[in-house]
């Protein structure tokens, strides 16, 4: 006999078909009328397939009604109309086959509720569940939907160094890598020396690409990266990771007006592509998440994002009647809650322009008025900044004066300051936060569960 | 004026047409006719745009002839048809602004031929010669079609946890991770406390994602990694890299023969993108590094792999009248001689199947003869393995003899086993090296050259 296997999602069809589906059991449930109905998910789909088992399958008393939560199955038969309500389909089966049982008195994902928390605990299980699941196949089409995007516009990805001697941003708190013995070291009592060490001098795991992509887009024209960052912040919060995946892309001859442009058609791309491809996931998170998720999504998507100098933002703050926690006043870093303030101002997505110098790092251009830099930040209502970007220093001068205040040592940025003797150009570029976009699109509010296997101090089983 | 900026590689429109290209200055030469020819490139594509700079602009003496390689200009002009032989366009130029200037005496990439080692020394500027922009734009062409070829087959992209307190291969050389101060910990004389560390316990740069990958696929049933992977193996060669490039399909329900289709078609579909989209780039290669590439290329895609099995491979050897370095007798690891000879002896792709179980990891599937397990390598002509893979132990008892055996703690690995436990299905997956694959595609010998920047022993410049 001929059997089609099918992904559980591919319900629409022509029906009746004869067709396989393998997957996980969610639940069983038996009727009084002699058979089962057991709820099937393969991990396509948010929804479960509906297996319809007749008591006269030759496994029915000593296989199909001792099946529970967890258990694989792979199910031949009938896939039909359902007459059940909220359901397009359900499966007649012919045959029930067991792969491999699963112990309801052990198995972690027992029908009740767990919280997020303590799916955690379980990061290699909880995929299995509906929502961790809508996160990830969420987290795949954005991820697809980046990658499209910027081969689509000519963007070349690039692959920077995870393991580096440079530190993007001046500062930052890094993770050591090594190969040389802590044990040995510990009890060593010798003067440390780092030339011993596999690369033959401090090394640590990247803040962020963009140094180094600056390099190549001064060859390329337009390159991006998408890899993963880490940060050694010891924060336990729901808003901070170890280890998280950046999207950078970088554009030779671009500047703050065509990084605007690009950061604004980006976010509406990888947020359309979600809501058209991810419809029920979506559905989802807007009913059980967070209430009117797909209006907002849809409002970044709609809206023409609205510009806005830091400047004239001061002005609206400290002209406003609100009371701030945190004081506003020319040449502060804004605060979640300004954030928030302006976005409820435009009603929409907002990209705040021209910061202060002092609160921005020495690669980012120098404005004419010596005060500002042209940087950019991309707004959200709901969520606050979402891209950070801006149009970078190609003026060899400038750059090392701005080094030079920052405390940089020029030796150490030898070939990034190269790239401003030879054939120095205007280039921009901006950095989105893979788990910050997951988090808008979705309205999961922990960081830590919209990535596989989060990191975090104290955390880094599996 | 409107002027409309295109890429230098949009040289086939309707012409004559008004255009703006930027980009660098490869060379120039001026004509006795009071003109200049410039050739610009901009990245986009390996060829030079021709620029004609006639003498009438306004700065030809002061600007146009005095640039030289590396200059970054914007010209604006007139894209026309070209008398030249072997170029299709050339662009008359009204306007010639110097955007960057580049020092003729410090520039490193004068006119004259680099050796490859040279270059490495300008990691930061190499993509800007020949050889490297076309291996960027095959290996950003590789890693698009890799994405698209997953998505479009159903395949989830999950990230896999770079830091980690597991180690895949049961053995292998790992970088430590560590927030520790190791200068301190030099001169401290007091025993080490690794529960002090960042994560609290002694964490390493990943070396596979298959073992978290496998969790994945347990739930969502089809996914792929695509990220970094480290070995901190002290080699010295053209072979290896401490950072690279893996990409790791897995999918439950998978056996051994559907792993193996699964490996052909995606070889098969990557390459075909790389000489379609690539195919000036994969001219050159043939040209210039590896003669008869293009067809060694073709002859994957248009050839059906042979499969072979292990025991197979040993008779065919063994009863060769070849006389190889290395003795064949079953048991043994195949050499790159070994490999070579039965890639010559099919003319082709070929997949060796069901290795001895003695010289593989304990995660591979022991077959019913006990002996060999359901292990596959991909071999391709003059490469030779490209691809690995197996399906995996899905039998608890099976797995935990084998991890004992391999004596390996089953605490570490209590979730990977959990997976046996819990509705354990058959599954299979490979990976592929995509620096591999770069050198396969373009020829390169030096593995070094077919990533931005290389890390290898003593070498974390940039």
């Amino acid at each position: 006999m001929d059997w089609k296997t099918i992904d559980a999602c591919r319900r629409c069809e022509t029906l009746p078909q004869r067709v396989e589906v393998r997957g996980w059991v969610r639940t069983r449930r038996d009727s009084k009328g002699g058979f089962s109905f057991i709820e099937v998910n393969d991990g396509t789909c948010l929804g479960n397939l509906q297996v319809v088992a007749p008591g006269e399958l030759d496994n029915y008393a000593s296989e199909v009604q001792k099946l529970t939560a967890g258990c694989s199955v792979v199910v031949q038969g009938e896939l039909v109309e359902s007459p059940a309500k909220g359901q397009s389909t359900e499966l007649h089966a012919q045959s029930v086959r067991v792969i491999g049982w699963c112990d309801g008195e052990t198995y972690p994902l027992q029908k009740k509720r767990h919280s997020f928390e303590k799916l955690r605990e379980w990061s290699h299980l909880r995929a299995r569940t509906n929502t961790l699941g809508a996160v990830m196949r969420v987290r795949n089409r954005l991820s697809q939907s980046i990658h499209r995007f910027f081969d689509d516009a000519g963007f070349y990805y690039l692959h920077t160094p995870i393991v580096t001697a440079s530190d993007c941003e001046g500062a930052g708190e890094m993770f050591r890598v090594t190969t040389l013995d802590l044990e040995k070291l510990a009890g060593s009592n010798r003067p440390f020396d780092p030339s011993q060490d596999f690369f033959g001098k401090p090394t640590h795991l990247t803040v962020s690409g963009q140094l180094e992509g600056e390099t190549y887009a001064s060859a390329l024209s337009k390159i991006y990266t998408f890899g993963p960052t880490f940060r050694a912040e010891n924060s336990n919060t729901s808003r901070h990771l170890a280890e998280f995946w950046m999207v950078e892309p970088e554009a030779a001859f671009f500047d703050l007006r065509d990084n605007m442009k690009l950061a604004e058609s980006f976010l509406k791309h990888i947020f359309s592509d979600v809501l058209e491809h991810c419809a029920e996931d979506m559905e989802f998170f807007d009913q059980r998440i967070e209430k009117g998720k797909i209006d907002q999504v849809k409002s970044v998507i709609e809206k023409p994002f609205e510009h806005m100098t830091y400047t004239e933002a001061v002005d609206r703050l400290t002209s406003s009647k609100e009371s701030f926690e945190y004081p506003v006043k020319w040449g502060i870093d804004l605060q979640a809650e300004h954030e928030k303030y302006l976005t409820q101002l435009v009603d929409g997505p907002l990209i705040l322009t021209d910061y202060p110098s002092t609160i921005k790092p020495f690669y980012m251009r120098v404005s004419d008025d010596e005060k500002t830099v042209a940087a950019m930040d991309v707004l959200v209502p709901g969520v606050g900044e979402i891209i950070g970007g801006s149009q970078r220093e190609e003026r060899l001068d400038v750059l090392l004066r701005r080094m030079n205040e920052a405390g940089l040592d020029e030796k150490e940025y030898w070939w990034y300051i190269d790239l401003r003797r030879f054939g120095s150009v205007p280039h921009a570029g901006f950095g989105l936060g893979l788990e910050r976009a997951v988090q808008y699109a979705t309205g999961m509010t922990n960081i830590r569960d919209v990535i596989p296997f989060p990191r975090t101090p104290g955390n880094a089983e599996f």
